[in-house]
């Protein structure tokens, strides 16, 4: 027991909640047998769950409420009126010392305000970010900001590069990871001001990652760099085309096995290899947006994944716990903040 | 003779220009047997390659000049000493009369900013844009701008949607083109400024297409509506995020068909229905940006397209000629103007 790892759930979060949050527990129990669970919400709901899963219902204890946030509820009402909350009090947790980390597939907007209200952001974040990677071409990619914040200023990205690299670093194990700044290739178009100022600052200092430069969208799935970092706004709608693209072109390929008796045939021969490939680019395998720059561990999973989704979800969040992320965030920005004389002049 | 229509080529524009340029004439001649051509460019270049092709020679003719814009040269460089140039000089025929509208693949930067300076911008239109369409799950979509105004104000917006709809309406044959608003959907972000001062105009107003309100990235592959309305900064990183996931998917089911004998045999028997696809996903068929908003037809090339790219950058061009797509717009923006004061009270 000495060495258990307690995450807490906001069992009420998602579209098919309490469900998928259980199951998927069960699912990441499998998969960390040292991990215990700490499930916020209505144990009515709960309790009928877990007694068909023993295993589980033997790490977890369900602290019981009533009160949920709900998806369309804004983020300053929740604050405001959401604090008996199960997101809340899952929250409460990690700041009380009862859980190492939070996942919630709740409503994004809600869960990063009362984060930050409840966890502050770490010493020197101007501030917190959302972060996802991605695959590609050369394996995975980190980008952020992916919509906590539509404005950002030079101190945010280059923040968002201390960040990213630090999540690279810790989680996915790169030594030196490379960091790109996302903009606009044309030789007429300059890319903001804000871009401009960071870049000024990224280039001057090692202490960021390897400053790769600027970088455009097609880079994304190249895997140019091994962090992309961006302003919210760009970040979302960049996240949501690579969606959408990818989704259409597998709805094409779809209608193309079953256009013709020839392609059905072929279909049947390449399916296991086909099978694959819908593995590796399942969408599940990529969910658990994490907030970066929080006193603490938050992962959002998506309101509409299933059971995988959810266990994959919290897998992130183990692994951030692990590897300690936080304490290397700390380290980072301890040492960004010996330089930041500097980076200020290179900005103002 | 009469019902001819000509089209200025910029012979020296392009990787691998003038090859690609003649070549793609020739592939649009067959198609558009009443347009004629005029090339400029370097003759001692361009004559031996049209030499070969009689009957693209009949319906051509060569106005030499030996300066051209180079891809690397800054707009505000090319505009300056670039007079000479095939790039400036096929685009003067437009202006004087000579041709009905111009092609290049050459330095996108240049082209735009030599273009605003002799067609000039249509009356009433704030700043021109990029446009292109895009395959969706439900036909194609017109998406602006994709990379002309890094910065938007709600005017350009506006213009913008005005713009897209009088293409996707005289060019792609749509009746009434919906429009959207590309933004984050998240719950705490409201969106840039120019974007809700956009909204309130465009949703007080039918001159402008029918508004469906806003959309988000996956909105653009699903094909929730005819155009999508965007500043030039995120729509450049848009398009490009989903020209390098398509890449990336692409390669991933090339990979996966060659990754067992079973799928290789399997491939084998789908083989004419994957040409199928991916004749239907090919960026050729989709190369041509268009240059919205100036007194003229203008139409850019991808600089890395081969012949078959470049003939269907040619058919844009024709497709906007004759169409009359300026008169619309002409016609668009004069009723936008008698609206104006309301527009103006709603942005201010």
């Amino acid at each position: 027991m000495s060495n258990s790892l307690t995450i807490a759930l906001d069992a009420m979060g998602g579209d098919a909640a309490p469900r998928i949050v259980v199951s998927g527990a069960n699912i990441a129990r499998e998969r960390f047998p040292n991990v215990r669970f700490l499930m916020f919400g209505r144990e009515a709901e709960i309790a009928p769950l877990l007694n068909k899963m023993e295993k589980l219902r033997d790490v977890t204890t369900v602290v019981h409420t009533d009160a949920m946030v709900r998806s369309e509820d804004k983020p300053s009402v929740a604050l405001r009126s959401g604090r008996d909350s199960s997101m809340r009090l899952a929250i409460n947790s990690v700041q009380d010392g009862n859980a190492a980390g939070i996942v919630s597939a709740g409503n994004t907007g809600a869960l990063m305000a009362m984060s930050k209200f409840v966890l502050k952001t770490l010493p020197g974040v101007s501030r917190p970010a959302i972060a996802s990677f991605f695959p590609t071409m050369r394996g995975e990619t980190v980008m952020l900001d992916l919509g906590a914040n539509v404005n950002c200023d030079a101190e945010n990205l280059i923040d968002f590069a201390v960040m990213g690299s630090a999540f690279a670093t810790s989680v996915l194990g790169l030594m030196s990871p490379t960091v790109g700044l996302l903009n606009v290739g044309s030789e007429e178009i300059k890319g903001h001001e804000a871009l401009q100022g960071a870049a000024t600052v990224l280039r001057g200092s090692e202490k960021f990652g390897r400053f790769h430069g600027f970088v455009e969208g097609d880079d994304i799935a190249k895997g140019t760099v091994d962090v992309v970092v961006t302003d919210g706004f760009t970040g979302n709608v960049a996240l949501k085309t690579a969606e959408g693209t990818a989704k259409l072109i597998n709805e094409f390929v779809r209608r193309t096995f079953r256009s013709s008796f020839l392609a059905g045939l072929g279909y049947l021969f390449a399916r296991p290899a086909l099978r694959k490939l819908r593995k590796r680019v399942d969408p599940r395998r990529y969910n658990g947006a994490i907030f970066l720059g929080l006193n603490g561990v938050v992962v959002k999973s998506h309101g509409g994944t299933d059971a995988l989704g959810f266990a994959n979800a919290i897998g992130v969040a183990v692994d951030m716990i692990t590897h300690e992320i936080i304490e290397k965030m700390q380290g980072d920005f301890a040492a960004l903040h010996r330089e930041q004389p500097k980076a200020q002049a290179a900005i103002g």
